[in-house]
């Protein structure tokens, strides 16, 4: 079985009708279920049942700093954007997250992403001033020039380029040790999905894309990318790697895929963890 | 035929290695085929063939202002940050864009998005002082945090919702007269592209989707999106519509979607024009 990409699955309803209604979201604030989401500056912290934090209410969380989540079976969930505490780093985060059913990933990394652009866009972009919640957290105002801004996804690519029944792995030189995975990189103003693939894939291992397939996307809370998983076959498996962004690059076959991901002992290299698109995308083609 | 998508198909090579050699920038600014892409704030400017107007560079051209678009056959393009100016909508520069050809088309809505980026991101949104270009125009510094910001591609899916072989079209208010288009919305943090297909549908239709399957992408410069292209089957054809988003909704059949498409006399609708991304998802659709 295919299990679905990280971070997604999950089951809070955003109720955007709810969020430009000032009144609907004080009726939510007394709502007696309604929870604010535990985290230590942006790290998840478990509660009582090992699953994610809540908490109640009270009388000094400020309004201006309230993110309305959703909705979960009728109650309200908010989180908190607070002063910058501890952040570990992606890989900690994800040991952490492993234990967690789909559902509460998914909302952990939503709410990640969500708080983390309040706490890097407090200012107008387009005038310097201090900026204010609205929209129940979805946005942030300035009261100078009236300009609105919108939390930010950044789309990524990233592709098995594939050759005679082999993809293409690579290694950033700050993987941990062995690790390889799919090349990746974020996609630019004025170009389709498609020509951010054969870019990024002629830009870092000088291969020529023939054709781009798409396969399965994620949200990725590092700090707010949609990563968009494709598969592209290439002309040839000659690489010329652009050494400022990768140490390595390796052709492996499916045999070598399918072990690398059971965890077989002995296997030269080692891929991202199960809620990293990459491990969902070699998955997907090791049993194409 | 199926065209390619709207605003895809761009000749231009990037260069990314350049954009952070200040010698190769300079090298570049004093190429003698070195050209600045002529706008009047944002519009384009036609040139006496016709297509895209350009001037070389002049002493005065500021370096701090100049963004590197990339090499056309070796030689340099730019564009310039100016002083914000005339903006038409995306209607009348549509019209205009037209009649060019397609890599020209592609040229402009990228370097239009990152000119208007840059209009709308002079400062810091994490300090709020005033930041600088760097990169050769592909991100802008601040001096005072070091936060270093990047243009901003915006997701946006956009889908034909499907039921026995008909396809689920809205109308919004502000639409030219008899205009309608495919269902489309911002994909927010937290979700993936089938979550947020599968969530807009809901929000704005009240359809519920059984799956979701990826079509084409373009990029959208009014004023910077990757708009995705998916078809998705729902569960029935009943409607609840969201006044707020939408007028009208209707669905249409093969026949009639290739009969609006071929612009046929006394069709009851209208789609956008084929530089959208609805026209090329209507005609993959009335092809299948």
């Amino acid at each position: 079985m295919t299990l679905p990409p990280g971070f997604t699955g999950g089951t809070l309803d955003r109720a955007d009708h709810l969020r430009n209604d000032p009144d609907a979201l004080s009726g939510l604030r007394a709502h007696s279920g309604a929870r604010i989401l535990l985290l230590e500056g942006l790290d998840p912290v478990t509660g009582d049942d090992g699953g994610l934090g809540w908490r109640a209410l009270v009388a000094s969380d400020s309004d201006k700093d309230l993110l309305f989540l959703g909705l979960e079976a009728g109650a309200p969930r908010f989180a908190l954007v607070e002063p910058e505490g501890p952040r570990s780093g992606s890989m900690a985060v994800l040991q952490l997250l492993h234990r967690l059913p789909a559902e509460q990933v998914a909302l952990y990394g939503g709410a990640r992403s969500l708080v983390d652009w309040h706490y890097r866009h407090g200012f107008c972009a387009r005038c310097g001033v201090a900026t204010a919640v609205f929209r129940g957290g979805w946005g942030r105002r300035c009261e100078a020039c009236k300009a609105e801004h919108f939390p930010r996804v950044d789309p990524v690519v990233i592709m098995l380029a594939e050759h005679e029944g082999r993809v293409l792995l690579g290694r950033q030189p700050q993987f941990p040790p062995r690790m390889y995975s799919a090349l990746a990189g974020f996609l630019e103003p004025g170009e389709s999905l498609e020509e951010a693939v054969s870019r990024e894939l002629h830009e870092e291992a000088g291969v020529r894309t023939l054709s781009v397939r798409y396969v399965l996307s994620q949200p990725w809370p590092f700090p707010s990318s949609l990563m968009i998983g494709c598969i592209a076959p290439v002309e040839n498996d000659a690489i010329h790697l652009d050494t400022n962004e990768l140490q390595d690059a390796i052709w492996l076959g499916r045999d070598e895929v399918r072990a690398v991901l059971s965890g077989e002992p002995g296997a030269r290299i080692m891929t991202p963890p199960p809620l990293a698109i990459a491990h969902s995308l070699l998955q997907a083609w090791s049993r194409d």
